[in-house]
């Protein structure tokens, strides 16, 4: 079988640049979330559905990856808050430089915590590490509870799995324990919370997530 | 902003061995579709409800594309039918090469019709022509009806849209006519089908254009 080998030196650039970032972002007191998934899992809705929860506590601003378009980046901007838009043009992942031009537009004194909503893929924005102090990967339970083991690289480099479309459990088949175990097995320290972001349900437990990452890294 | 692009080298090399894919295809009289999706959106599902109908006017032959694991290819050949399965080793697409392995390895006379499974991805293999007839891509309604404007290659790449999951429709926010209507507005002839795997709603229209397609071309 033929593949593809991502050359060492855009691997290392990357890995430097990111080594930046984590540097930049702490001497600013930026705590930093990078929020990944599948297309259509739900990732701008939970950062819609938890962004006013946070603020109640932290400074919020958000850096908004999509292929094409600023959907994304208006329903986000219409809570109130920072939003910077990388347009990948085609990209499917942020990779450490996109991220890096964003916090030089960003103004991070007015901001406690940075959630970056990467590109919908379950591939590759787990390969390209941003610099940021958390990992959050996003689960529909639409989309089958095969996938721990069909993308393990993205269950192992989460901290937190969060499932999501919860309320549609009693209508597709989805085994959450056998998700959950399977996760486990590729990752035993990741974190899993249940939730909705049409009923509301685990939201208050992601946002005590966050609030959590928060107070450890700025204590 | 930053932006990886592919090199030339690669996308000609790339088009050259999807060009000896269509050659030797049509050699043996073999009429091949590359069916794309997101991740869970239903593929193997799909193959799992049609080939059995398919079966009845034609041979079948399945290509199966997986980062990891022969789950997939596993449902399929329970069918009883030919699969070839390729393991990407974390590559987020199939391209011309892979599949070019493949087709060494599966006896071509003796399928008719072959159904190409790419990877769970919305964004790169819409860039990689295998060298097949027909692109199909999968969109599952709990996906939301914004995929269209957002990952707009792959709707312009496909000859047939199928929407899945239709029986999840009462219970999720997407609107059909809106995302049909935007479909429309980046690829005017895409065909397009409503389907479910779980109730079967739509399936014999699927095995239709895929019988149809078989006629046209070997005619």
């Amino acid at each position: 079988m033929h593949q593809i080998n991502m050359g060492d030196d855009l691997r290392e650039r990357n890995r430097e640049i990111a080594a930046e970032n984590t540097v930049m972002l702490k001497k600013h007191g930026v705590v930093s979330i990078n929020i990944m998934s599948a297309p259509g899992a739900g990732k701008t809705s939970l950062l819609v559905a938890s962004i006013p929860g946070l603020m109640k506590k932290y400074r919020v601003g958000v850096i908004e990856g999509d292929l094409q378009t600023s959907r994304d980046a208006e329903r986000v901007a219409a809570l109130g808050i920072d939003v910077y838009q990388i347009e990948t043009g085609g990209v499917c992942h942020l990779d450490a430089s996109m991220v890096h031009s964003a916090l030089h537009q960003l103004d991070l004194d007015s901001i406690d915590i940075l959630l970056v909503e990467n590109v919908g893929n379950l591939v590759c924005p787990a390969e390209f590490d941003v610099g940021v102090d958390a990992k959050v990967m996003l689960l529909s339970i639409t989309e089958g509870d095969d996938k721990p083991k069909k993308y393990p690289l993205m269950f192992h480099e989460s901290d937190l799995l969060i499932m999501n479309k919860i309320d549609l459990a009693p209508y597709v088949d989805f085994d959450i324990e056998k998700a959950k175990s399977e996760a486990r097995d590729i990752n035993p320290s990741i974190d899993i919370i249940e939730i909705s972001c049409k009923t509301g349900q685990g939201i208050e437990a992601w946002v005590d997530w966050m609030v959590r990452l928060c107070d450890e890294r700025k204590s």
